[in-house]
């Protein structure tokens, strides 16, 4: 069965993940049981470009609450019409992995040691991929979430990628690094700048901040996409005749936000932003009939958009046995 | 890119292997290749039943002939709704295997080293889904065409299950194994009758035939759905709250035969029994939104079927890091 009421609620989600509450999760060692499910990766060409899509497991919010200006019953129907569960939503998280002429850059990092319980899987899925994380060269962040960023850097302080160069956008580093509007900001939003400094201040001086539409290594053009966040940043990946939009946190999950464009989850900042963001990043993808990755769609969390009434459809790649 | 026309180009189908036509393609071994795929396996429960999803690859079939009775431009409108290739379609083959009180049971076997280049890779996945051939207990059959029965016997002869019980429809058994109806088919059809012959005369003696409507291992239950071939069977698979339908070749690819279920493939002996059977079970499974497995879906090959205009839509499952 997909997604029981029971594992669910085995499970929490903690997608800003904030220090004080970070759950235990050391880093996961591979584990060759004989009921274990197959490794999180999945393989793909844009031109000539090898994109790994790497799973770091999923957690699981309550519906109720999830999104700000839909009614209960209507986030329902949606769950029901993807045959998903009506009480919780299983939220998937995927990074990529890019790798052209033996460089091998990140695009964000996965929960680290921080995320659910049914998440943290991101290490083992990398290596099982013929990963190793001293070899990365960059890691490109698209926000300054805690399931994007806590992947640098383990609680105990270790970086984990120690010979990368880090690069972030710029709007995202001035928002969270401002001292007085963390000093401003209210209660509930403290942990997240709190973690934003655990993670970069180490290495303040080294970072590398970009602005919106500049390539940052080569194929790879930021598009700004705020609303989500402030500094929020889609990609374009082209080479030769393939692209990729990868659309980080334009939605959360396809069922819902793909489907419902309006709908406002309460992770987006700016509800309005987010949603103009959204229509304008569907609507290229689904008149260019271009193939997209989001950070939260089901992995191996890549597809295409189809405008499908007043929404649009998520329609999953085709699994191929060969790297295509 | 998901398939491009280049790397289709590159590959042919026999998904019904003849001798005569068989591709030179050995049992591959594991090869672990920094830019390889994912091992091809995927884990769920049917209540207490362990289900693995285990991939055999894809051929691909021109799509100019596929379809008996609709227009090239409507099969190609149906292709670019699912993002798929406007020349050729990729069909994946993607097996069952169960395990339940240490017993394993595979549910067909792929085309062993009788298929495309693209396919073959069945073992590999096996064996890294934790499986031995040697300790399967029993293989059940849904039909007797090459990519479902090949994996049974090399070409070289060899046995590849060598302690398993080979249970097989009863109906389909009598259809292949007639000696004048071999001898009475038309020249295209002699060498799949051939194959029969080749995969289970050393064994005739030994196999065991089941009758639609019967429980064949704990918790499998024989569907007869006649019409893809005389003996064709789908299953229900039961284990406590859990179901799960396994749909065989009730359809092709989803995206062409579960959207619109009166189209008639070429690899249907019977296409109006085929046709009636197929509005039976996806009916069925629509009312029940029961979880479904297709044979010939896009891996992990299993998920839901929605009603939709006059057919229907193949929803896949969310894909679970955890074995739910």
């Amino acid at each position: 069965m997909p997604l029981t009421r029971r594992a669910l609620l085995a499970s929490t989600a903690i997608p800003v993940a904030a220090p004080a509450l970070a759950q235990t999760n050391p880093m996961p060692t591979p584990q060759p049981s004989p009921s274990a499910q197959a490794p999180g990766f999945y393989r793909y060409k844009v031109g000539d470009i090898e994109v790994t899509a790497v799973n770091d497991g999923f957690a699981t919010r309550p519906l109720e609450g999830f999104i700000r200006n839909a009614e209960l019953p209507a986030v329902q129907k949606a769950m029901e019409e993807a045959f998903l569960p009506k009480d919780r939503l299983p939220i998937t998280f995927t990074t990529l992995v890019l790798r052209q002429n033996g460089r091998v850059t990140l695009i964000d990092t996965g929960n680290g040691d921080m995320g659910a319980p049914t998440a943290g899987t991101w290490m083992a899925n990398f290596r099982a991929a013929g990963f190793d994380p001293a070899q990365v060269n960059a890691v490109v962040i698209s926000h300054f979430h805690g399931d994007h960023i806590n992947g640098l850097r383990l609680k105990d302080g270790t970086a984990v990628f120690p010979k990368a160069e880090i690069v972030v956008p710029a709007k995202e580093w001035d928002f969270w690094m401002d001292e007085a509007r963390m000093n401003q900001a209210p209660e509930g939003m403290k942990g997240a700048f709190q973690n934003v400094h655990r993670v970069f201040d180490p290495v303040a001086k080294e970072v590398k901040r970009y602005e919106a539409d500049k390539e940052i290594v080569p194929g790879l053009t930021s598009i700004a996409a705020p609303g989500h966040t402030p500094g929020h940043t889609s990609y374009m990946l082209s080479s030769g005749a393939g692209k990729l939009m990868i659309m980080s946190d334009v939605t959360n999950h396809p069922a819902l936000f793909v489907r419902n464009p309006d709908w406002a989850a309460v992770f987006d900042m700016d509800a309005d932003q987010a949603r103009q963001t959204r229509h304008r990043m569907l609507d290229m993808a689904a008149a260019e009939r271009a193939q997209v990755a989001f950070y939260h769609a089901p992995f191996p969390s890549t597809g295409h958009i189809a405008k499908e009434g007043s929404g649009y459809r998520f329609v999953p790649v085709q699994w191929s046995a060969t790297v295509l």
